[in-house]
């Protein structure tokens, strides 16, 4: 019958790492609650290039064909039954974490922790590259006409840095170590800011990086030619207070327990790519420390779509890259290849 | 001239590991502001046999001859000038962590974090294990009369529990897991009670220590013949959401962050004895949980004399061995041998 | 068609002030998502009592026939389309504010501030007072066996009290005065002795409700016949740290607040029945106190089932009278007569 | 002896309300770790203003000549034994209020609320309207040089608005009502921008007032001209989340508390001149807002002065007016005068 028929569209999968091929796919129908949107823009994350790479993430391994993709911006193609919020036709930004609603963790205000939670774009769970998504409409947020699609896709790695100040408890009498200058730590640096912070100081090896940081605010220390402890603890005056570490490297995390004052609170955001690291325990219990550990984010993002609008031209500068679909190959392996000038790599639908 | 003359008293000296000499020094005098304490009976902690038997705790190393001893219990013997909330004759217990009162961390309400912080016990700093010891007042409770001068010194190690408590968040609503069944670990049980909490498990190896915790409504857990993680996350349901560490051995620090629940709150307690510790910090920052380091503690003594009043029968339980202050050098080495049966070691002045 | 034809039942109307008649009504069906209940036990609460004596509760009129009944208990006697966590035959209470789960408030964990959430038992939402209900499935919570279907139905205002310890801030070393012995004052009671509190006031002017408060642990203060803030001040050394307002009445809440330690937390939970109270303010700002104050309950059912089950014997004390369902007026005559020996009154089916 | 000559120094006593002298007293000396500060800068307060007018400031009554002044900028004229921290010619600030260090207050960081406190300029306590002052090490800040004197003597009210900016909770994603354009309500301004607030509305029936608020970055709100409640509803979508009360007139206590969101923040500041207020106290405790009320301030300092240095440039427009020493009579009356032009009024020493 014609209403089964079937339309099709184009996404882009991950066969195995380092394989990206695009292929057709049905196109899906929004149910009662949710909404179609044609995507316009997606932001390649930090958590994508694992998959791509080793093709795992953290517990989960790609099986199957998977379309990743996580950032996005796009537009309202159709309503399921129930949705009067938004319209056919809206500019919006999806929250790609799907909690339940039901469970301990959601009602008390921590729906990251769902244990029901569905992630768009690690699998089983197909992400957003590809021409349109289906989401409920309570995870979609109208995108501000101040923002373009690409700045909406920019949204989300921008709640992570505001999820990393909040857990951090940053404020105007802070003084924040950001460990990286990668696309996380510069969010976090924004985000920072947005709070009021006037003390930051970033770390990267990279000097084209910390070259931005330091333009954005910061004070930036090379890990590479500087003692990175040392300098922290001398020029904040005994030790940053809140301590962000944003790479995952080992030797990252032991100066960012190392640098923290007595009683600062540290959050960990970063993955550790090896099984384990080796820790000074009996330092970091008699230091005082409150570790925070970032698993996604939770009610950041109608403040991350404010703070982008009123910081659009600064967080602009991170979307280094930008690619069309039919090229989102070439996008990885941008990605991949880790330029120095590459911080975000965003591939975008015409 | 006659004033001038030293009374003499006697004190125990730690001269070097494993050896306790009891020797003369002067009679302190308190100075404006102090109290002179007679000492009456002072516990034996933790802290102290690490410098017992290694001649270290953390970064501090032995080098003169050091009395030891915090936890103590006594009367006012003396007043110094401007005393005059206490007397002479009151039965009075001391905080031994002396505090500037100025600095950034006394100020907000952090003063175990304060950086000029002497504490009694700890080199250079002569402890309790002497006859008469001076204190400024402010440090100074007085003791219940509900309780003996040993539970009075007993009260010291219930602090260090009420402070895991507190950082913990416990409350009536949590599930507790505990581990370690030593002085530490069974004055958090009962703090961890007097906070509400009715759900609470305690993990160690040995049987006699685990019983005592049974005893007072805990749920034991054998880390010698159960799966430790195993059981814990299925006896609570997916995990504690409070984990208090208070062993300091590897093992138990890698079982307890795998059994804390997503979200869960882990309070670092013990101390490693190794240089480092090999943590799955990936699993870690995955889990959400938020790690609360114990270094002292801050504004418990008050309630922990009060709490210690209403589970007096259950507290004297932890004393187990007593001996007369010229038998400090045997006290110690029960300290040292690590009985199946010790828990708390006393040494008692008559 | 048969399958169409109304099943009925009978339901307790509110049809004007004082004046309930028990009618038929066709009985509901579980969508999807939902469960039927069958009705067993249902407490009549002092929200439902404004609503029979002045026809208004807060904002809300009465203007049609309606249902009473928050507090309940039954079993489950029918599953809408997926719902898979609770089975026919088994015993439930449910939470009667159905929240929205998607807006802010019920994101961020403060779901009883929920723009939408419908309350059953209050205009123009039916309650309990029938012989089946509907309730989406998330709202609805074992009752475990220990309890009987009258003490799942007085679950509901345990869960007030937790509320409001919770927001109290409520622990082992606070000192409580609890304005009201009536069943909001003595469930607070039980809510603040479950976390730990050991010193606690209740003042009521009614000796028998005074009596059992005693015997439940609290020291009783009679306003009939002492100066209550004298008393407070006095007898817990300078003023209680939390105070927590059940009557409404304005002599109570000026005594509470003059009554409060400087710095305390003043939960306000009992509604005014004037138009407004004079109060003075400048003391009150200069008190540095924190005034919470309690509309609904978030988070509070899983614990208070808990609670519930441990304390039963206390709470059973509670339920003074009970009436069978054919006799709901009595129920409510009784209830609106305010007997001196009457808490709770109850409903329940055969 | 030559060392007890007195040497004397003036300062200007208020005799009676409304009636300042300047007379001579002797210059005081500084104790064992004390200070002497030469005043170079005292500002008029709103409080010394209560005194100024009535002879009272809340339970407080004008007895004796009395020293007001508690807004102070210096330089160090002499040191008390053991005072290494500063220097004779260092330029200071003062925290006027001189708490104990030792009681529960001050150990749990709320040093604010000691009961102990000395404020300097509440009688007993002479404060700054004099040659020199002294007081404890502990309380005086190094002033830095991108601040003038006067500048440092705002930056105690500065500490007010960030002290009501952190207990309301301020941060990026709030929307901030300030009741009050007088000198508090634009600290509080500054404070809540200096904290990332982006949506700040505040309300007064100055216009000049309001044009400044305006000017930097408020959306103002003329209580004369318009219904505050419904304009804040209508702007904020829903009403502020947090709201700060600065004025103490009962038409703005009122319109804070009606135009706060449900669940918002009431901080309130100002102090009620008549008696008492009547309040729509149901509707209070429905709304579940919080009510926080600011008594003093601590730990605000430090953070205040690098604030102030920050936007040293948008805090001076609020210095109007400045009398020497000698005419601090006219000081006192231009500041009496509630000009609408003047906003904060200095004393300056040659």
């Amino acid at each position: 019958m014609a209403q089964t028929t079937e339309v099709m569209m184009q996404g882009a999968f991950l066969l195995k790492p380092e394989t990206i091929a695009i292929r057709e796919l049905p196109q899906p129908r929004p149910a009662a609650g949710e909404v179609l949107i044609r995507v316009r823009a997606v932001g390649i994350c930090g958590s994508d290039m694992h998959l791509y790479d080793t093709g795992r993430i953290g517990p989960v391994v790609l099986q199957d064909p998977h379309i990743p993709g996580h950032e996005m911006g796009g537009e309202i193609a159709g309503l399921g039954d129930g949705v009067s919020r938004l319209g056919v036709g809206q500019r919006v930004v999806l929250e790609p974490g799907l909690a339940c609603g039901h469970c301990h963790m959601c009602r008390s205000g921590r729906y990251n922790l769902c244990g029901a939670l569905k992630f768009l774009g690690v699998p089983p769970n197909h992400g957003c590259l590809t021409e349109y998504v289906v989401a409920p409409a309570q995870w979609v947020y109208p995108l501000p006409d101040a923002l373009s699609f690409a700045a909406g896709a920019a949204v989300e790695p921008l709640v992570v840095g505001l999820q990393a100040v909040a857990q951090g408890g940053v404020g105007p009498e802070s003084r924040v170590a950001i460990f990286g200058a990668g696309m996380i730590g510069l969010v976090t640096l924004e985000a920072a800011l947005a709070r009021g912070a006037a003390h930051i100081w970033v770390v990267d090896v990279v000097e084209r990086r910390l070259g931005l940081a330091k333009e954005l605010g910061a004070t930036a220390v090379n890990a590479r030619h500087e003692d990175v402890v040392q300098e922290l603890r001398r020029q904040t005056g005994g030790g940053p207070d809140v301590v962000i570490e944003a790479t995952g490297a080992p030797a990252a995390i032991t100066a960012a327990f190392k640098s923290a004052a007595r009683g600062a609170t540290l959050v960990a955001v970063g993955f550790l790519e090896e099984p384990t690291v080796a820790l000074d325990y009996t330092a970091i219990v008699r230091s005082g420390v409150r570790i925070e550990t970032l698993f996604r984010y939770a009610n950041q993002f109608p403040l991350a779509l404010d703070v982008a609008v009123r910081r659009r031209e600064r967080l602009a500068k991170f979307v280094t890259d930008s690619f069309p679909f039919a090229q989102t190959a070439e996008a990885f392996a941008v990605a991949h290849g880790r330029r120095e000038g590459t911080i975000k790599v965003m591939v975008e639908f015409p």
